[in-house]
């Protein structure tokens, strides 16, 4: 085993830049920790002149990156990939017999995929859920320390680089569900189903809300979470109210945490940096470690046969308490008309708060809600955001135990 | 790979019992992740009559637990085994070409040692710190909750089972030196060195001192914290004071959390339950799984000769704030003698408290101190305890960044 472990770059972005750099100054620990040195020996980039702060003398250079893949063991750092094209990649990988590593793809440096896959292996997970966007964390946190805006604090956030000129990829929830998908597919072990996951983003979330949940005790955090009943798998990705004591409230800004709940061992909380070249190239390397050192382990953490065919659970069916922010014009008889709405679909609520008054203005009104199926509290949404007196419509956000 | 792996259980505690129970219940999920059965097949303990809550029928018994040993791999719970006798036991295993995991004698269901062998192998790790005997941190966290002394706390802890009859080896802070002597072995990748933990309890921090910390923005937790610095490694368990917004310091009740901090991954921080039947049962077959699947890692990260000889730094060189609280007698000129004694020693302070006046009887006085090195500390302690207008030992508490 004391042969080199030679490895191709395909892409020399972030990722690929931040691995080279890695391997050659960490080169003692790494060598030390897989048996044998690790060494980049041929990269695949479009530009061959950019400077990436580290030499590119001596490595073999590849026009096609698809010269670099036949039958050979891949890491990878592509969340949408995995989350989208896991199955079948996992089935090729199964059937040529190689690794492949995905550990970069979520949640950045934490070992989240080798905790799930092997080190909670011998639970039954009934529950996962996380933070799992660091541009959504940050955006929230934000807004929640400054009391600003929304759209005020993206553009802040895209000036220091921390979100994306296209920011709806990272906003509108697509990121964070595609690594929910592929940790409940590890949590649960069932094939990756990137379609089973609703998402819903932050772009609706406003200063108010998150004043409100401060007075309820509450903080907003975009959550992946997914969960496994009887009646199957359970996975979204929305803004949630989380009590401000759990330790998932806590976590802020760009930092990543992942929640996992097993029979036997309880709940495990992970967190640390989600993203940046430092923490990716500390996953990718440990997954190029495990290879060198021939630990095996199926894709999604059991053999493709040995998955099971959960069924999806549609959001429709999601029973949890909500927080209901309505716009409505300060008149008698509004609350009256909103709450026999509620009352029609059977919705029972645990409080009411309306601050201020302004006769014949806006105000807003808060409404929380017992326990409710996601499906009538749509159906009473619709109604009431009919009524006359209801000036926008209104913001929903479902409530956590976190 | 479809052959069962068959297990013999030497000892049928807390430990031994719930892995059983595990390997029973979550069988079909275990045997998906480990590519094969995992089935209990032999036992041995003292009393073959006393009722496990499982069956122990079809079993193999043996009286002899060494008659299970020679030459198999090993699975292991026990702390102090690993962390005094862990080198001689991994030049064994080596020599044998066995593995030898011990997932659960670190922060029980915490996938922990993973984390650090395997997860963060590509980085330089700087320092790992924790929250690792569960006793202790309950007791601090009911005596902060409640404003209560140690003595009750700890009695109250022994009734509920939570404390052992002779509580020293957790108090003490025995146990956790233990675990720290083995995470730091493994985030330095040198041999483990028990004996060059400075190792200080709990029992003499007083609901006083906790009520000041809390006045100063701190909590109070025991630490396990080891740091690598050009002069060499660093390792203690003692009393710390740490701010209240770091996550560590929200960790409370039974609950185990460790931070590490590497050179690319940044801190990452991982938390969950360190003691039971249950975590302990998960870590264990976690351990097992690997070894059903063909992982295999060399004890410490790297192999034997691999590791490296870095030297321990002794206790006296450490550098940091410190806490002092002294009971003096409330008269003119005691907090002139106190300072002069630390401006002998080169110790420059950040902030005095006296809270409440009493002329002639005893009072609290607490002194905080600018980085300071515990040689100049321990100089000046001495001096200070001589003073006769102080009444008790002073008691000392470190300040950690967490």
């Amino acid at each position: 085993m004391t042969r080199p472990l030679s490895v191709a770059l395909a892409g020399l972005g972030t990722v690929g830049a931040g691995v080279l750099r890695l391997l050659r100054e960490n080169a003692e620990v790494v060598t030390a920790r897989a048996g044998r040195p690790i060494a980049v020996t041929a990269v695949s980039a479009r530009d061959r002149t950019r400077d990436r702060g580290t030499s590119l003398a001596g490595l073999r250079w590849y026009d096609d990156p698809v010269a670099l893949a036949a039958g050979k063991p891949v890491v990878t750092a592509n969340t949408a990939l995995i989350a989208v094209h896991g199955a079948e990649l996992a089935a090729a990988a199964e059937r040529a017999g190689v690794a492949l590593g995905f550990e970069a793809a979520v949640a950045g440096g934490i070992p989240v995929i080798k905790a799930l896959r092997e080190g909670l292996a011998g639970n039954r997970i009934t529950r996962v859920a996380g933070i799992l966007n660091g541009t959504c964390n940050y955006i929230l946190t934000v807004m929640r320390e400054r009391g600003r805006e929304f759209a005020e604090v993206l553009a802040e956030a895209q000036k220091l680089g921390y979100a994306e000129a296209d920011p709806s990829f990272d906003i509108d929830g697509i990121d964070a569900a595609h690594k929910l998908a592929i940790l409940a597919a590890l949590a649960f072990g069932r094939p990756v189903a990137f379609d089973a996951v609703h998402v819903e983003g932050i772009r609706r979330i406003s200063a108010l809300d998150i004043a409100f949940a401060g007075e309820l005790g509450y903080r907003i955090k975009l959550l992946g979470l997914a969960r496994r009943s009887a009646a199957g798998i359970e996975a979204r990705v929305h803004p949630c109210m989380v009590p401000q004591g759990a330790p998932i409230a806590r976590v802020d800004g760009v930092f990543n945490a992942v929640v996992a709940e097993g029979d036997f061992v309880g709940r495990i909380m992970l967190e640390g940096r989600g993203a940046g070249a430092g923490p990716t190239a500390s996953a990718v390397v440990a997954d190029l470690i495990d290879i060198a050192r021939g630990r095996v382990t199926p894709v999604w953490g059991a053999a493709s046969g040995a998955l099971s065919q959960v069924p999806s659970v549609p959001m429709e069916a999601h029973v949890g308490p909500y927080y209901l922010r309505l716009m409505v014009v300060d008149r008698p008889g509004v609350i009256a008309d909103v709450t026999a709405v509620l009352r029609d679909q059977g919705i029972s609520l645990e409080s009411m708060l309306q601050r201020g008054r302004s006769p014949g203005e806006a105000v807003p009104v808060v409404l929380v809600t017992h326990e409710t199926r996601e499906s009538a509290m749509r159906a009473a949404l619709a109604r009431i955001a009919a009524l006359d007196a209801v000036l926008e419509d209104p913001t929903v956000i479902r409530i956590e135990p976190a």
